[in-house]
């Protein structure tokens, strides 16, 4: 069944690994806020604050000329750069470094491989050299081969103790608090709120619920090979070392197709792997909105676009700038970038 | 990206798709009801409708020690022969067929195909002779090529006039009532109900929010592959004459686990096909229940289980009765089996 699915693991591999490794070979804030009636208050007044308001009014307001019904309002939102950080590195990568490591004693065959060693010591210099295909195996190998339950648990244990490297904060509080008001106020207004990322759904789903109010089956993600399988009696889902799903740059109307089965009114993202996805959006029929996060706040976060190899913000810029969509500016468009921290 | 991966058509193939074609080689009653506070009045007193009420009021009820939050209140259903009818082969198979027919025009290179002669002429003796492949590569080609959303129009118009050839009714009145009810009640007590249906995404999605009340992202299905392009400066998403996923036997548990990213506390179907998705169901620790149609009524619908090509209960049938799973006869159980006809 799915198991006579053998797909070619490099040919599939897309720009979202391919970067994630490209990173990791090259290297390697918060305030406080409050609010009243302003659904919006960590958004500075502005074009894109008001261009925010004023498309959510249209599409909610009975009457309006573009009014939309509730079950056609769906919102897509990427997670890595759009809902939280991703800089040095996609933190799911962070989490998969992790794994390699982790599952070493397990693999003593990787004692001479090269990759590994380089890893291990981190040398830089030398997985340049050997370029990403050997890391992406490892990854594949020490990412597989265990049930969905226990790597979700593994995916909780990690992201309860791990601390971003320069920020020093637990990764799921380096979510943006602008786009958490703005899902909460979506919602309020009869909004389906989706994640659609290159990241995978089982990375996701064990906090989404909790800090952006998204239940796991509204997060469209890409997907690992995944096996029905009766271990002792008991049914269990095991993961394969091959990947079944790219949800990433043209994958992500495809991801939206399959998963959602609706096209979107308004999505947001912030680089070219959302590109697709926001052209997708505004090709639709009515009202649609599509919005860019731009990340120029070096203070307060990260400053990177058109030369950054994560998250790179190029040709979807340009296409913005051509079309008119909303390009959120960090450091202009938003009065606080992370939560305050907890306690 | 999608585009790549090449997949063996007819090594991917599944009983679904093999049984449908069997069946089509081989060959070719409503009343009305009413209810007042009775949630499920088209159930008959008996077994199988207390223990509905007697697990929906367990998980939902609080304080009572099967208490279940709301958000995971996930209720997975079958469709095809589960929640309507699917004899003498499943409707999708009709429509699909018709579709070999209309397509006819724009492949002139079937004139010799000895498949597609036999299937025009309606020779059964010839289509068992060469058996299912050749009509599946006509399948596959004719519902594939054009756009989504061309491809769901095709579907709404065949489904506003094709009829039942026994029932002579549209197929969308081929729904089981006591169905709509089962839905309606556990939505009304904090379910999110879900289809997860051997059938593809795309044949089920037009229709099933009407009928059914279940919104497009709650439709896990077969998924035929799907390409983005852009047509002319457009985006558009693209049939491929690929298969991506089937979402039977094994397959179910995956595309809950893919698409709901939660096991399901109830379950319910009708087939083998639907074994794993009750098994899975089942497994998960607190309150669950596992439900099975069977069709033992030849009066009202059809009579088939063990022996039947389409919608086969057998294993499962057994592991009802070792595990005490409910199996609702639709003879017993159901006061009436379709809504009543509109007029």
């Amino acid at each position: 069944m799915q198991g006579e699915q053998r797909l070619g693991i490099w040919q599939r591999t897309r720009r979202w690994l391919v970067l994630g490794a490209a990173a990791l070979v090259l290297a390697a804030c918060a305030s406080g806020g409050g609010g009243n009636t302003d659904p919006l208050p960590s958004w500075n007044e502005g074009t894109s604050k008001q261009a925010i308001l004023k498309f959510v009014d249209g599409v909610t307001r009975e009457g309006s000329p573009s009014y939309v019904a509730p079950a056609e309002r769906i919102a897509t939102f990427d997670n890595d750069g759009t809902l939280w950080a991703e800089q040095p590195l996609y933190f799911q990568f962070l989490f998969m470094l992790e794994q390699v490591k982790a599952a070493a004693p397990q693999h003593p065959e990787w004692k001479d491989n090269a990759a590994f060693k380089a890893l291990v010591a981190n040398d830089h210099a030398a997985l340049a050299e050997m370029g990403h295909k050997p890391i992406l195996e490892l990854l594949m190998v020490a990412n597989s081969g265990m049930s969905n339950e226990a790597y979700d648990q593994t995916i909780r244990d990690w992201l309860a103790s791990a601390r971003h490297p320069k920020l020093k904060r637990p990764f799921t509080e380096l979510v943006y608090q602008p786009q958490l008001e703005l899902l909460a106020y979506l919602r309020s207004k009869g909004f389906k709120t989706f994640i659609v990322s290159g990241g995978s759904v089982e990375f996701m789903r064990p906090w989404v619920e909790k800090v952006y109010g998204i239940p796991p089956e509204q997060v469209v993600g890409s997907q690992q090979g995944m096996k029905f399988d009766m271990a002792g009696g008991k049914p269990v889902l095991m993961r394969e070392p091959k990947i079944d799903f790219i949800d990433d740059g043209p994958g992500k109307p495809v991801g939206i197709y399959k998963q959602i089965g609706r096209r979107p009114i308004l999505a947001f993202g912030n680089s070219d792997g959302d590109l697709q996805m926001l052209q997708y959006t505004v090709a639709g029929s009515g009202a649609r909105m599509a919005l860019i996060v731009h990340h120029d706040d070096a203070a307060r976060e990260f400053a990177y676009d058109r030369q950054s190899k994560i998250g790179k913000l190029d040709k979807a810029w340009d296409e913005a700038k051509a079309k008119g969509w909303t390009v959120v500016s960090m450091q202009r468009d938003w009065k606080q970038v992370f939560p305050a921290p907890k306690n």
